[in-house]
């Protein structure tokens, strides 16, 4: 017999949704309480990104609850990334080895998909429901509908509520919250490139477009509607800024200059820059993630920045774990709840950091010479030695039997290695016939 | 004619209060509200420290508005550090030169006489009532008194409403906001020696007593009722912590083991520890201070640790920067609003930071031989180039013709040139006959 019976999580998104599955699953009555209206009745207004890269942790997160090969056959295989430069030439950098890829999804195809699973095991859902506060010592949810204000106690209360969590801004105010919100300069906003006029993709659909350009750049990815959805990524002051573009001129120009190649592919763009908001990028940091019988969960509990594509990845890779704990410690919460924050925190703050490494390495070094010569090396490092030396990248994207807080540990050595490996004279013309084998002991 | 007439001040703390009469001097209608009672007819329950330490930048800070005699009057001197070693032996260290000292005041007593200086210049009080929320686009205050909810609105809003703020909570939800509270391991809980029988101090009422344990510490400030209010600070969990004071016996083998001579006079130990709160110790960073006429202040921008005996008085030193600015910009607020928080924000971080890490001094290194030999020299530097070599604590406490901001810094450069001082072979007995000009000349 379970002591923990109604679970209540805040927060429809892909992480509650998919959780609410896991915990169904065990046998839970779940409620999740929805702030926003019904996605798969309504139109919902935009400030989310519109598809996103979905990759092994992800899907491992997903199979689990036997939703990975439907979300498979709605999803767009990026194989590498496109670098445009400045004149338009291409070039095709991959993200891992063959069959190696992530998956440009919809945001809001998925989160309807984990919606309806949810439905089909029991779990109720509760839109127009803001949560306003919450009682840590009663685990007791204070939620508006509408006018009305109505106070409803549960067993344990997790908040998968995204980055800007109403219930962990309730344990903010508890003693001794540890909490850090820190922006980067940086804004971006999304823009179209729509399909031909036949009806096909204007540029190769399976690569994660980028066109780097070291303070700012532009990102496109794949939509199975034959779109791309581009992101722009710029500075929000500056001399070259969000603010710098404040008439059409000032847009058609900096796009013209920058990202000539694209502007042919973007007849709606002036339209696009003018309606779509200019966001903000976000790194949340707080612990503890447990209070007494509440939980945070996802971005919740570490919101970060999407240069690595791990947000939603991380987040489902959170439902996977909590539920190996779950099972581990036969459902004892008061076992789960410490452990899980435990385990999980290094990890959260990896990807935080990883991610925002990342943004650096996308808009500046992907067109740089002594980048593209060390993931060469690199390359190389890991098809002779497949087990011992796992770039960064992979580790991230491909290995979610690895977590995070190794991944940048290991990083983090394998870049003083190649520091030093790029610092040999001569490097450039003899880096095929270095010795391999020594490069890979120093790790 | 100014344009700013109706300012609202949410918080009837120190720096309210003290803000209050500056505004209100300038001709602006002031209304301050306040979530607690009029501590003027009501015990206020505790929970913040008793007394305070006053020093410089605060004195000249009241001096601007008339009220430094009245408060001197009312304060205890303190000349140095009174420090207690584990045996009982003292040590007398002298916080500056003659006629250098910092001041004992109730916190309360001068939170009285601040509010009711400011109501004969016209400040209304409104007590009970509650900051719920922030319009900033309206400058309007949505406020609770009992169960009634109201929306006023003003020329310009300032929140002085502590390390707690509720004007900063409603702040934390706008766009790019910076935001960072962080606690240190340690906690705090006051206890109490009484006046002997005779109704006399116990120990000597003119220094800041001090027993210092290297991971924590316990110190004693005087009253004018001729007791002391003696603080200890713990770490909350650990071998020697709070979490280990968990019995009558527990409590009184850790005072006897650690604060020998202060046990005889401490009568009322075990009823203070068990009965007042053990306390946490916050550092608050934020920024912007401003959203468009809405302004922090105070611990409200930036919560500092207790350690440099600076928090009040950075709030006020907050209150006469921003007079001057009035002055310099002849009230127009478009103006000192941004410039306020530009000139502020670095000393208010040097401040944060020169609080965590006097904090090791006090605890630490007073009775450290080394620490000791190196406050020898740099008093014999000061003596000798009094304008060219001023201590840190000096530049702090004493000199508030100096920013917090460049005492920080030249404090860096000083410990720098001194740790190369006490590494010379013979320093502990040649220290007397140094080249002093030398050692200036590196600064």
């Amino acid at each position: 017999m379970k002591e923990t019976k109604h679970i209540a999580i805040v927060g429809a998104g892909l992480v509650g949704s998919l959780l609410s599955i896991y915990l169904a699953k065990r046998g839970y009555r779940v409620s999740v309480y929805e702030r926003r209206l019904d996605m798969r009745k309504h139109l919902i207004e935009g400030g989310r990104s519109i598809n996103l890269a979905l990759s092994n942790r992800g899907i491992r997160a997903l199979e689990a609850v036997g939703l990975a090969e439907v979300l498979r056959q709605n999803a767009i295989p990026m194989h590498g990334r496109m670098i445009h430069d400045e004149t338009g030439n291409l070039n095709f950098q991959p993200y891992g080895k063959t069959g190696q890829f992530i998956n440009s999804v919809s945001r809001g195809g998925l989160n309807m998909v984990l919606m309806t699973e949810a439905e089909k095991h029991g779990v109720e859902f509760f839109f127009e429901h803001r949560c306003l506060g919450v009682d840590f010592a009663k685990t007791e949810l204070t939620l508006q509908e509408y006018e009305a204000v109505k106070h409803k106690s549960f067993d344990l209360i997790i908040g998968s509520d995204g980055a800007f969590s109403a219930v962990r801004g309730a344990m903010q105010f508890t003693d001794r919250f540890e909490y850090h919100q820190t922006y980067i300069e940086h804004g971006y906003k999304e823009l179209r490139i729509p399909a031909s006029d036949s009806g096909d993709y204007l540029l190769e659909p399976n690569a994660l477009h980028i066109w780097p350009r070291e303070s700012y750049m532009l990102i496109a990815l794949p939509n199975p509607d034959r779109t791309f959805t581009c992101t722009l990524f710029l500075p929000f002051e500056g001399p070259s800024s969000f603010e710098q573009l404040n008439s059409k001129e000032a847009i058609q120009d900096f796009f013209e200059k920058n990202f000539a190649d694209a502007v042919p592919m973007m007849p709606t763009l002036q339209e696009d820059f003018r309606d779509n908001a200019t966001a903000s990028l976000v790194t949340i940091r707080c612990y503890p993630w447990v209070r007494n019988k509440t939980l945070l969960i996802g971005d919740a509990s570490h919101g970060i920045v999407p240069f690595f594509g791990q947000g939603m990845n991380a987040g489902f890779e959170d439902c996977r774990v909590l539920n190996e704990l779950l099972d581990k410690h036969d459902d004892k919460w008061k076992k789960v709840l410490p452990e899980f924050q435990e385990l999980r925190k290094p990890d959260a703050d990896a990807i935080a950091q990883l991610a925002l490494d990342n943004f650096i390495e996308m808009r500046d070094l992907v067109a740089d010479e002594d980048f593209i010569l060390r993931k060469k090396i690199e390359a190389r490092l890991h098809e002779r030695f497949p087990d011992k030396w796992i770039p960064l990248y992979t580790m991230v994207t491909f290995r979610d039997d690895l977590r995070y807080s190794y991944a940048l540990e290991t990083g983090r050595k394998q870049k003083a290695i190649m520091d030093e490996v790029l610092r040999r004279p001569g490097i450039v013309k003899n880096w095929e016939t270095i010795n391999l084998e020594e490069i890979v002991n120093k790790l």
